[in-house]
Formats: C-alpha cells, structure tokens, sequence
C-alpha cells in the first residue's frame, strides 16, 4: 500500500477541523496521485504536530478533514546556516538538502565576491518544504530575507557559535571544533565560489562568536561544503547523536 | 590573472615530455578559455603528480609540452562509497560530490529494490574526471562496473570495515562508529530510495565486517545520505583530521 501524502499547510490543526488545500495541493493529491473523497493524507503546519486527514471533495476549492493526532510537535533543532547566493540550480540543492539536514534556518549572505545577486527567496521556501514534506520534518526551515555580510555580523547572537569555512588554511579542523559545542547553538556560514575577500574575512575573525573551520584537503564546490560542515555538525554536536532528544 | 587550467590525462609525465590532449580538452582550452600556444596548464595523470606544462599549437590534435613538477604525487585516503544507481541526477551527484569528499572508489550496487538498471559508467567516469581536475586531487576515484549486492559481499576485502546506511532504526549514530575507525580502510553503503529488502538486510547482517549506522532522524533521499555518510568519516576518521597526512 502506498504511504499517505504528507501535505504542509499554514492553518491550525485540530481534531474534526477543515483545512483548506491549495490549488497545487488539491491538483497533486487528485491527478497525480489520482486520490479521491475521503482518502488519507498527512497534514503538519510547524506548530501542532502530524496530523491524519481526509481528502474533502470539491474543485479547486479542495479541502481535508483533520481526524487524529499522529505525532505531537517536538523540537527539531536550531541549526542556521547562512550561505551566499550561488547560481539556481546549486542553490536550490542547498535549500533542499539543508531541509533534509535539519536547518532552522537558512539565511542568503551577500557577499563581496558573491555573483548571484538576485535571491528568489519565494522560490527558496517552496523547495524547503517539498523537501520537509518529503523527510518526516514537523518543521520547515525559515528562508530569510538576503543578509549583507556586514548585517549579519552586526545582527549575529552573540551565544550563538559562527563556524566559517576559511579556504585559505587558517581554520581547525570542524569535526574538534564541533566535539567542543554540544548545547550550544550554531550556525555555519558558507562564502560564495573564489571565497571571502580579504576584509571579509578580518571583519569575521575580530568576532567572539565566530570560529574558521577547516573541511580538509580538497577545494570543495560550494554548496558541497554547506552540505558537509551540516552532516558533520549533526553528526557530532546535533541531532544525530544518540543522546539527542529524537521525535516520536 | 586567471588561474592555470587543471587537466587529467592518462600518459606518463616527465620533464620535457610532450602529451597529446584529447579533442576536448584542445577545445577548451582554445574556445573556451581562449588559450594560445605557451599558455600554462596543469596536468596530473593519478601517479605522477602535478605538472606546469604549456600549450602546444597544432589543430585538433593539440598537445601539451610538461615543464616542471608543482607537486609530488601523494596518498589521497581510500575511502570507498558502494552505492545504489539513482535517477541520473541525482547518482551524477553522488559522483561529483564524492569525487569532491575524496572517494578513492565508487561502486554501483544492484539491489532488490534499485529501479535504475542501466548505470553509465563512462558517464560517471567523466563526471569523476571533472570533479577531480576542479577539485585539486591528485587521483580520479575508480569507478567500477555494478556489482550485485551479492557479489558485493562476497568479493568484500574482509578486514575493510563496511558502514551500512540503515534506515529501520538498528543502527549506530555515525560519529560513534567513525571514531572507532581510525587508520581502519572504510566503505559507506548506501542502499536505494526505498531501502534495502529484508533478505539483504539479513545477509549484511551476518558479515562481521558490515556496521550498521544510523544517519539522523529525517528520512534523507539516497544521494543526501551518500554525501552527507563521507563527510562525517572523513571529518572524523578521514582526510579532514588534523593528524591526517596533508599533500603539500
């Protein structure tokens, strides 16, 4: 038997409640799917938990009956991870796989050597939450609007650790840094292709908060950087650990 | 300045040597980077390190004359991702990215449950190529042809620890695992969207060189839990320590 659809939506979730379905959703579940009247689907908002439903009828206009519980709401974590902008289709593998990587939130830096200035951040939210629907998250992570570097040091939790991939050899190796930041929160921050400029990275390393990592011998693209300094990070100081709370 | 184009070939490299370029490397450095004859290049070939060589004239059978030696050949680790064929796009990444996180061997493994039965292995091998000449490595990984997952475990060398990606919850958090496993030659094993079937699940379980590891609470797709299981390895038993031998 197939697995239910498991749909995000915006409005509350509660037993007997009536949600309403988005156009895309409605047209997913009833031509793709090929799902009818009364069929299961899993709804999650961010907020109230997992929920089981049942496909309404109507046209456009599709909605779902919300039955039971299936999983309360449960922590997922406080990862961030602010990377500069890179062509589409290397910065749309960063949202997807920072979604199934456990991001809270992912935060576009503009950066000095930073090429794509246009960030379609629209576009960025709607990938992060095909790829919640699609890897169990209760959550989606939060696409903020574009950082100037300079904001976001400015703006930066001063409790919060910064990791900075540092190309230029100066940073430690990230799997000591992160045995030393269990409990703490995180963020990782990843440049743009040919790196930070120079007052970039002098304006990073006068920051508390901020620590270079160094992700070993190769010169990694970088959106396969972001996505290794993540798993590294989970693996080590995050929710991959068996002591981590896990979600039921 | 822009810097030197990197190629691999396959000829020897000495000293004076002059190497024949293949049509498309002649065509990329001339149409695409605008080279003339003289300009530098880089070769490395996977034995004999990585040479300054200039461009030679000639048409389309262009060639190159080596000049000096930039670096000496050195070891590159000798971790080995068996993995699953996927959709093309997504197992062409898993070919770059691992190319990038240092895979000195990928492996396609048919599995019960694997829906894509033709893999291109001179495609993947050309992937390889280019992730590796951009990459800064000294080697290409070797790409095998597939292997069943029988034959996989048959054929496995029985002293290199096999780290199998499992999703029904019997595994070991990652990290624990890799940092029981320096020094120890390391192979990931990542089975296809959908998992491994029972049966397999069992004939893995038998072998005492296969541990089972857990990647995370999120259902990741196959190529995500591929990039993400080498990073955490080389960060922590891998290329990315600080103790790690570095090429110079």
């Amino acid at each position: 038997m197939r697995q239910a659809p498991r749909l995000y939506v915006d409005a509350p979730l509660a037993a007997g409640g009536e949600v309403a379905l988005s156009p895309e959703q409605a047209h997913y579940l009833r031509h793709v799917l090929r799902q009818s009247q009364g069929d299961s689907l899993h709804l999650f908002n961010g907020r109230d938990g997992e929920w089981l439903a049942r496909a309404g009828g109507g046209g456009r206009a599709a909605s779902a009956r919300v039955a039971s519980q299936l999983r309360p709401q449960a922590g997922e974590g406080d990862l961030w991870l602010a990377a500069a902008p890179l062509k589409r289709t290397p910065y749309d593998l960063v949202a997807q796989k920072a979604t199934e990587l456990g991001v809270a939130r992912l935060i576009p830096v503009m950066t000095e050597r930073t090429q794509s200035t246009r960030v379609k951040t629209d576009r960025l939210r709607a990938i992060t939450i095909e790829a919640a629907e699609q890897c169990e998250r209760l959550t989606v992570p939060k696409v903020t609007d574009p950082f100037t570097l300079a904001r976001l040091i400015a703006d930066w939790p001063r409790d919060r650790a910064l990791l900075m991939g540092d190309e230029t050899g100066g940073g430690r190796p990230l799997a000591e840094v992160a045995a030393t930041l269990e409990g703490r929160a995180i963020g990782i921050l990843i440049g743009p292709e040919g790196g930070f400029a120079p007052a970039e990275l002098d304006a990073l390393a006068a920051e508390a908060f901020v620590t270079r990592i160094d992700l070993g011998p190769r010169i990694m693209k970088a959106e396969t950087a972001a996505l290794a300094a993540l798993a590294v990070v989970q693996a080590i100081a995050g929710d991959w650990r068996a002591e981590a709370p896990r979600p039921t």
